[in-house]
């Protein structure tokens, strides 16, 4: 059944709706579970005092026994200033709690990730990652969420290169927007018959998620000569020199990219261009469906704006695209560029084999496998790029796929075969889902 | 069946042998539990993008609907740096994470009270605070635990008058060590037939919990001048005023305790003493049962250094104590002062009222409250002075009690009747019980 457009339009507000309704239904997306026995009351002179005190003593002695005597191997923060929430921009470190709890759950159910939100009252990023540093002893990772650039990138850079961190840390909106980005572009170019080192891209805004997946696409095999990037004032060039000052970052990109110096607009860069990854103002109408139909025929657009698409899907088809996808789960008929396909799987590799970072080539690795399990299917379309949420195998195996690349490259302190990694992911996700149908069905958690 | 001495130091060792055993088995005590419905896919346009917008811009708009959109209403941060880590000393952060875990199943399966553990590895007391600062947005209180003194003083005060905070700030093993003090003397004073403004105290170690002992005593009718405080050099006495320097909070206690000014060890304070409340060295061996044996008839020993407590229960029969009582849970006979059954509770009234602070009043409510239940039981006696952690009626009253109060003091952001509160504290701890129940039920919890 095709929905006209007014009716795609309402339907497109449900989600919204819906959510200022069953929030507070819950008040609360995640809680504390309880993950040893309580056979009765004497065991908790087991789980606390006096028992606890020799798996303290233990840890003391060897702190690597922290890995085995509590949840640390298992957990994540998943830590925001609330400075850049999803479209929203800076809306402050409260009113980003429901982001944080909601990507807590993704975690939880997806990749078998207890994940807990760390939501930093501070703009500065020193204090992040002066946090971040203090917090480590209760986490075995850390996952940066929604922080405005540039502190993103210093943020995240800083911290990678830390000796004191000794647990990988992660900035979703760079690495896993990009890896999932990827594995969306490798299948779409597929359909259109074009190849990555062929093809012209533009990137739409600056911002972390195209920087992060500028670079990924790069190291993946596209030409930087072949790619023009475009901010809110238009296209970057290395002409610009007072970019070197301002935004040093921004800079480096121009003088990789745009060979001829182009300027002007977004509607300039488009012109001819095979493929657009737009993750600029929200929409509707921020793309323009006449600068669209201006690209190559068989284009493909992700329009990956947050929570508003830059375009609908309807408008994306009278521009003549053929591959069109959105960050949104809610439009049949046009893809998801999904990054819930990718955190929860990474989070997943890397903590089974205690990995000390997370590489470019383990999110690399993450993506050729997403899209692995699409075309596996045998049914590639531009309705279906690279799996749906409830293709749950991608997520073991994926989460086995980055922690083999791990392995590989001397970051993980264990070594695991591929088979015990994807018995062991399988069985730690089965089990989140299945605990989360049997609390419905028990009545634990309320039908809404 | 009365065990011998050597089979009783036997199965005090038990809890730590098992815990060695169990902790690796299950790698960890709480994890992260996602208690909303998922019904299908299409949930995840709710709980994360684009739906979650909607909330965010709510709580945006009005911070207060945090505690309506997000799980901060029911979540407390277990805080410490592991600088004072049960009587084992400073372990460091890493190694404190399995108390703190424990202390997170505990608020769970007692309170009903979401809690996660946030190691800090720092000693400084500046960092823990401004830490907990920003930390405020993902909780609805901050539990300190474990923290050396002076330093939990200052970070308590520091916290409790801090404008910026706008959650309360406990320290257990301050104030709720003192709840249950309270709660136990109140009925040993009642079996013994003496009254709290008769008797006289000594009080053997002035650290963190002692000292906020001394301080709820004296706010339920103890008379100082009836006291004698004892650190690891003997009584002090305002006499030395080197003191005023070197430990001013110390200096403050023997100004207004030990009238006579005597000097000397613990033995000379006890003589003649009525009730020893102890958190001094670790025994065995460290209160003599010769001294002990100088007390009043009809003394009252609280001997609560953990884990292993200044002497063993037989060494109290021995001296002639009359009611003994112990930080464990493992010894027959005697009782165990047990904070476990103040601070589940304490936080669940102050949650469920949004209680701004928790003041002494609220914990002496706490308290009394906790004496009552055991009372009302009819069979007071030296092995059971409090009531014991599977008498479940307990937490839900004391809740209640703990709330009651704080409305009435006008620390309360919402008001409620006792009908109320006790049905919502009711539901949520037999909710917490039952899931635990369940999961082992389930196979989700396996059985070791």
């Amino acid at each position: 059944m095709v929905l006209t457009k007014e009716e795609l339009l309402e339907k497109a507000k449900k989600p919204g709706v819906d959510a200022l309704r069953l929030h507070p239904f819950y008040k609360g997306k995640i809680e504390t579970g309880i993950k040893c026995a309580l056979r009765n009351f004497d065991d908790f002179s087991i789980w606390y005092t006096p028992g606890v005190a020799k798996p303290c003593l233990d840890i003391k002695a060897d702190p690597g026994k922290a890995y085995e005597h509590t949840n640390k191997a298992n957990t994540v923060a998943v830590v925001s200033n609330g400075t850049r929430v999803l479209g929203l921009g800076n809306i402050g470190a409260l009113a980003s709690m429901p982001v944080m709890e909601g990507k807590s759950l993704l975690f939880k159910y997806l990749g078998g990730v207890d994940a807990f939100p760390i939501c930093l009252d501070t703009k500065d990023p020193d204090k992040v990652i002066e946090v971040v540093r203090m917090i480590q002893p209760s986490f075995g990772g850390i996952n940066l969420e929604d922080i405005e650039k540039p502190d993103c990138f210093y943020i995240l850079d800083t911290l990678r290169k830390d000796p004191a961190m000794q647990i990988p840390v992660f900035h979703d909106d760079q690495q896993g927007t990009a890896a999932i980005t990827l594995a969306g572009l490798v299948n779409a170019l597929k359909i259109v018959g074009k190849r990555i080192q062929d093809v012209q891209i533009v990137f739409n805004g600056a911002g972390a998620a195209n920087v992060a997946i500028y670079r990924l696409l790069v190291a993946a095999g596209m030409k930087p000569e072949h790619s023009i990037i475009t901010d809110s004032k238009g296209i970057i060039s290395r002409k610009d020199e007072s970019l070197k000052q301002s935004e040093p970052y921004k800079y480096d990109l121009a003088a990789q990219t745009n060979p001829g110096c182009v300027s002007g607009s977004l509607a300039v860069a488009l012109k001819g261009a095979d493929v657009l990854v737009s993750y600029g103002a929200n929409g509707p109408g921020a793309l323009k469906v006449d600068e669209i139909k201006a690209m190559a025929t068989n284009s493909i657009v992700f329009a990956c704006e947050n929570p508003i698409p830059g375009m609908w899907p309807w408008e994306a088809s009278e521009a003549g695209v053929k591959v069109f996808a959105t960050g949104r789960s809610d439009f049949e008929g046009s893809s998801q560029i999904n990054n819930s396909l990718g955190f929860p799987a990474i989070f997943r590799g890397t903590l089974d084999v205690q990995a000390r970072t997370i590489t470019d080539e383990m999110c690399i690795a993450a993506a050729y496998e997403i899209a692995k399990v699409a075309e596996e299917k045998g049914n590639l379309n531009p309705g279906y790029i690279v799996p749906t949420m409830d293709e749950w195998e991608l997520f073991p195996r994926e989460a086995v796929a980055v922690a083999t690349k791990a392995i590989e490259q001397g970051v993980a302190r264990l070594k695991k075969s591929k088979k015990e990694l994807l018995e062991h992911a399988e069985a730690v996700i089965k089990r989140s889902r299945d605990m989360v149908a049997a609390s419905m069905k028990g009545g634990f958690i309320k039908n809404p």
